[in-house]
């Protein structure tokens, strides 16, 4: 079976047009999904666990009788790192430890300073007091994840980190768990789905409410997070996850065939772009695809992914490169080319940027430290990787000295009654001297 | 006519369920509502300039023929400023150099650290190239709040900050545009509703497509930016404003009701709330409030408020009014007391924190350099002021050393097999050093 992979050239007519519809993609949450949705969300707040309950044993074909039975206590996820085998419980609190030292440098502190007549200005900085972390379960339950979502979340001090991830058929993944126990998760349910986004964030009799919800999840997790949304913080709504691709031909093609299969086997919906300014090389990654995928466990998602939307882009030059890749804002991006710095410089809008030939995406996934949880569908034009400063908040500091407040109240006298609002400017002149 | 004003004791039995009754709040986003705003999103998604104009025409009852009637010119904006009185300039100015001052303080840079084996990792921050700016017209236009939406935009970098502000009837607010010119607006569209928002989320043939939409609106505006979250960035969802005073019963009764008023006055909805462990204190802001309450402009807006969802209530001691106020989260918070630094530290949930008699809310309305965009409704619990770090973006810097990459190779690679994803494993593989 052949590979019919898109290959465009930025010089073509029509270039553009082609370059909208590969990139084009619409989170599909249709009317049926959305009533379902809040339907769930309803019974929860209404009804707490009962509810949780009997969503989760007709969803996950469950028979639990007790919120009880739906809890993972401290012990077994230590017991489950501890049954891991040694190269994978090394490597996970390695990765971990990365992880956290990465993170250690987002904290944002608190600060202020004084001006001349003795007026305070700041910032307080303070931790979220309980977080809930979304953990998909079954095919897509990466250890990883708990790893990206929860340290953050531990390093910015927050008390609480409320896991939950569903055990479809009773299936637990022990590794999932494993990591849990790693990065400091404080209570673990096995629910799932829009339930269990209800219930994090209004909380149950057994579930405590939440202060924000973070962490990928299905069509319906997507949409009950949306709703939920002002209730409690969530993150973004993530689409397929995506990666492109600049090289200017001196990389292995084997290595980027390779790097392009990485994001390719997440989902058929998955988004792996190449851009090269040499015709030969693209040719050559061409080849290497093609010699690698029958080799590859996951060749028939690979295939489709690539098919459906990957695409080998000629591009006239480096800048042309950097064009394109500030016009899709890539979720990642890798800088595979001889002075990656200059570039990653001429780059405004991208998740994570990978850059030298030696930094695989895949490093960045599980252990090079930054997180792997980031913005899709362009949307790094306007949001970043999950982050310390995710679970901080601030407020806004204001003292004045008495000077101070008599100055600044002339000012807002003017402006309260330029907008009718008396009772503001009276309430400033007040403390203006006489 | 009296006012009925609601007066609580933390130590009543029932205190917690009228403090839950008080502070329940639920923005009403009807059906009706929601298909109003998803048609005029489909209009102006699919028509674009056209469908803007008739919704402007429809709602606004305006007779435009062509989207550069409904644009408003730089010259037009300074001529505003120009035509100021000089005591309104004065202030604009004054205002706009102050909360610039502020807000330059919550600049983030960019930030890179070299391990031992010479791995970069890093943060790269940038602007957003284009950000929208929503300013309710009509009654609640607030040339305050062009500033406080406007020039965090600006000190972050962003290019282009294009301003909407409906004009019903035609109607113009000079002082608004006169802001919109301090605060280096750069394109100003006379537009408003969800046709606004809309327009700003996709572009039209003369609006441009930006790529975060912040501002409060009604409940149109609101529910428009939360279908197009994800297409384009939004700020929070704004409920209604509340201030909490905590006074330890020693600054001027008259200053605390006036603070009180000022909440009140901005909507029958706003919410006024004093905490005081002084009964005598209590007695005596009341009386002020019923001395001054026919004195102000706005009394039936502020008498409505106050009765519908203000209250006096008595806390146990300074510990209790720590915990009330954690517990509320307020938007504002005004700690009238002797030691307001000490008691600020303990405070984990504010928007903003008014520290002292001297500092009534108001200045920080309008002057004294902190955003007055605050979260409200208790989603201090996890969101902030806006700020300069609205509109900046993070992207992670990954660099690795081929001795790096070989080290990190295998952890990935022992992680990656752990969750069956083999691409992933063999691309880092291929960077292990033999």
């Amino acid at each position: 079976m052949t590979l019919d992979m898109r290959i465009l050239d930025t010089q073509n007519a029509g270039f553009e047009t082609e370059l909208d519809n590969l990139l084009a993609w619409e989170a599909v949450s249709d009317n049926q999904v959305q009533h379902t949705v809040l339907d769930i969300l309803h019974h929860v707040k209404t009804q707490g666990d009962a509810a949780v309950i009997e969503y989760t044993n007709k969803f996950d074909r469950l028979t639990a009788k007790a919120m009880t039975e739906l809890e993972i206590g401290q012990e077994q996820l230590q017991a489950a790192l501890d049954g891991l085998p040694d190269d994978q419980r090394v490597a996970l609190q390695e990765a971990a430890a990365r992880v956290r030292r990465y993170h250690e440098k987002q904290k944002q502190d608190s600060w202020k300073y004084t001006e001349d007549d003795g007026t305070m200005l700041g910032q307080q900085v303070r931790p979220m007091d309980r977080v809930g972390i979304y953990v998909p379960g079954g095919k897509a339950a990466y250890p990883s994840s708990v790893l990206m979502n929860a340290l953050p979340a531990h390093v910015a001090g927050v008390d609480e980190i409320i896991m939950v991830v569903p055990t479809p058929d009773g299936e637990v993944n022990q590794l999932v768990l494993a990591a849990a126990a790693v990065a400091g998760v404080t209570r673990c349910f096995t629910i799932g789905g829009a339930q269990a986004v209800a219930a994090l964030a209004y909380g149950t009799e057994t579930i405590p409410k939440v202060d924000k919800i973070v962490g990928p999840g299905n069509i319906f997790v997507a949409t009950a997070k949306r709703f939920v949304f002002g209730e409690v913080g969530i993150d973004m709504i993530a689409g397929p996850s995506e990666i492109l691709v600049v090289c200017d031909g001196k990389t292995d093609p084997d290595w980027i065939a390779m790097d392009l299969f990485s994001q390719a086997e997440h989902d058929e919906d998955a988004q792996s772009i190449l851009l090269s300014w040499d015709q030969d090389y693209i040719d050559a990654v061409k080849a290497s695809i093609e010699k690698l995928l029958p080799t590859m466990e996951r060749a028939d998602i690979i295939r489709a992914s690539l098919s459906e939307r990957g695409a080998l882009i000629k591009v006239k030059d480096q800048a042309d490169a950097v064009k394109i890749a500030n016009r899709i804002a890539p979720e990642h991006l890798e800088l595979s080319v001889e002075d990656p710095e200059a570039m990653a410089q001429e780059i405004r809008h991208a998740g994570a940027i990978f850059m030298g030939r030696y930094t695989a995406e895949a490093l960045g996934d599980y252990c090079a430290g930054p997180n792997h949880v980031l913005p899709t569908s362009g949307t790094a034009r306007f949001s970043s990787p999950l982050g310390v400063y995710d679970f901080q908040k601030r407020s806004s500091l204001i003292m004045c000295s008495a000077d101070g407040a008599s100055e600044l109240g002339k000012v807002a006298s003017v402006l309260a009654r330029g907008e009718y609002l008396t009772a503001h400017a009276r309430s400033a002149e007040y403390r203006i001297k006489d």
